[in-house]
């Protein structure tokens, strides 16, 4: 028995996992990351403690996801983004300190890509890549079944591969980085005047009257109706998307690549259009090869990685 | 006693290697790869057997380093570009057979990085990328001290990073590589028009009158010697090539880059060139701790790093 835990700015989420790997018992509570620490430790403790209540066996081990970058070897939460009381965190020796149980952390993108990659899409795959789309692109490298953590531990920042180094200013410093296209904001700042001048979109109204009101799900929900604007705007985040794919496929001779998050809802659109770029721009010896998957476990990737963070 | 070859389209140079890793013995053939397989392979085995003479101990391991895709796993030769007779050949099995020593092969730029790595530039360092400028660019990936083959055994394929999407066309098919601006052919393509037209440079004669003969060396030499517009096409070239090496930093947190080969060979201007493009562009996280480093053993790095595949 394990226990897997997401955090997130907003939610933590934490499993009770088996040694088949299935979920037995879930406990929620809220990060309050804006107020203090210890109230973000008491809620995560709250969690915990629920869930070893419910346990009825041993508890061999803790694994939690952390936003941002993480000392996976030392255990320490440097500065998630969004939660600015956590700074230099011990997390890993705090847990182990509250409940007597081995624990460890890695960075949540890592751990939704070992959740992902060994019980949801990636089943079977020694190497690939999971890219959450959100805020920023996400990454988690799996190279022979193990997190490639890098250096330093900062490995994984799909988002800042260039695509065009004349391209849009990233929040990063740099031009043309796959994010500073596809990322929620830079996406809906190119989306809008697209949406705000097509007079037969389903969005034109929202997007005149009440832009701040839109979200990339508005966009994936409009293109499911048929929205051709939404549509093209989703292809060609995918296109761009593949773009990058090609990139690291081609250096690291990966092929399998699950995408998950935000406006990867948006489906078949969004996938063609990955699929289509990546099909001109690989190396004639990916292109057969190339797998270009939609997650399949949605939050429960977190937490199944976390809880294999111990084994 | 180990024994590190390292074949090219053009020579075979082999080395009797000591447990330092010192380079005892020489042998040099041509590798005949206009004729036929059997032909390359007696020079091959002469190589061999000359080394085998001098050794006067016994030889552990004979390493093999070929150009082009290899299977490193099974020892099979694929097609290495510039040697059409060599087609899928069993070399580690042929050579293991002619010995009796046992035989591995593995990619010539990933050969080079292991010497590179182990020995020369990179000496010391777990994660690092050796870039090879030529023709192409290619790349050994050393993650862990140990080589990361990928999936198929393609990795390393540097020079197919896009680095605008919109850019020139490759000779892969994709647009904007970074090979399509800094691979030998493209490089002079664009330097070309540049030399002609700078009444004052260097080449500007030559550049007019037998723009043929011009090859990146001369670019390097004339830069060498003050030459405004070849200092301006090797900046550039540096710049470009920082744009990639960004991309593949902020994607592996690796931030030790090794250049040898080609155009490297021009130095500071090439060097300065990568540094302030990577300055500007990799993630903040990195900027303190990338290192760009000249490699520094040359031809030796193929036998150095072939002779270490058994180890």
């Amino acid at each position: 028995m394990y226990i897997g835990i997401d955090i997130g700015a907003g939610s933590i989420k934490a499993g009770l996992v088996d040694s088949e790997n299935m979920v037995l018992a879930r406990a929620v509570a809220p990060t309050r990351a804006e107020s203090t620490l210890d109230a973000s430790l008491s809620e995560l403790y709250g969690c915990v403690d629920e869930l070893l209540g419910k346990a009825g066996a041993t508890v061999h081990g803790l694994g939690v996801g952390v936003p941002g970058a993480v000392d996976h070897l030392q255990g320490i939460v440097y500065n998630p983004p969004n939660m600015p009381a956590w700074k230099n965190v011990p997390l890993a020796s705090l847990l182990q300190d509250h409940t007597g149980i081995e624990t460890r952390i890695d960075n949540d993108a890592n751990c939704a890509a070992l959740g992902e990659g060994h019980f949801g899409a990636g089943r079977g795959c020694d190497n690939f890549i999971v890219l959450t789309l959100g805020t920023g692109v996400g990454a988690g490298i799996v190279l022979n079944r193990r997190i490639h953590h890098g250096t330093r531990g900062f490995a994984g920042e799909f988002g800042h591969i260039t695509i065009d180094m004349n391209g849009p200013r990233c929040n990063c410093g740099n031009s043309g980085c796959i994010e500073a296209y596809i990322g929620i904001h830079h996406l809906m700042r190119d989306a809008l005047p697209l949406l705000a001048s097509d007079a037969d979109g389903l969005l034109n109204r929202r997007a005149i009257e009440d832009p701040d009101s839109l979200e990339p799900r508005d966009i994936s929900l409009a293109a499911a109706r048929g929205d051709v604007t939404c549509t093209a705007v989703l292809r060609r985040a995918g296109s761009l998307l593949g773009v990058a794919i090609a990139s690291a496929a081609n250096l690291l001779d990966i092929v399998t690549f699950i995408v998950g998050g935000g406006i990867s809802a948006a489906g078949a659109v969004l996938f063609d259009g990955i699929r289509d770029s990546t099909a001109h721009r690989v190396l004639s010896v990916h292109r057969e090869n190339l797998r270009i998957l939609p997650a399949k476990l949605g939050n429960d990737a977190g937490i199944l990685g976390a809880a294999t963070l111990l084994r």
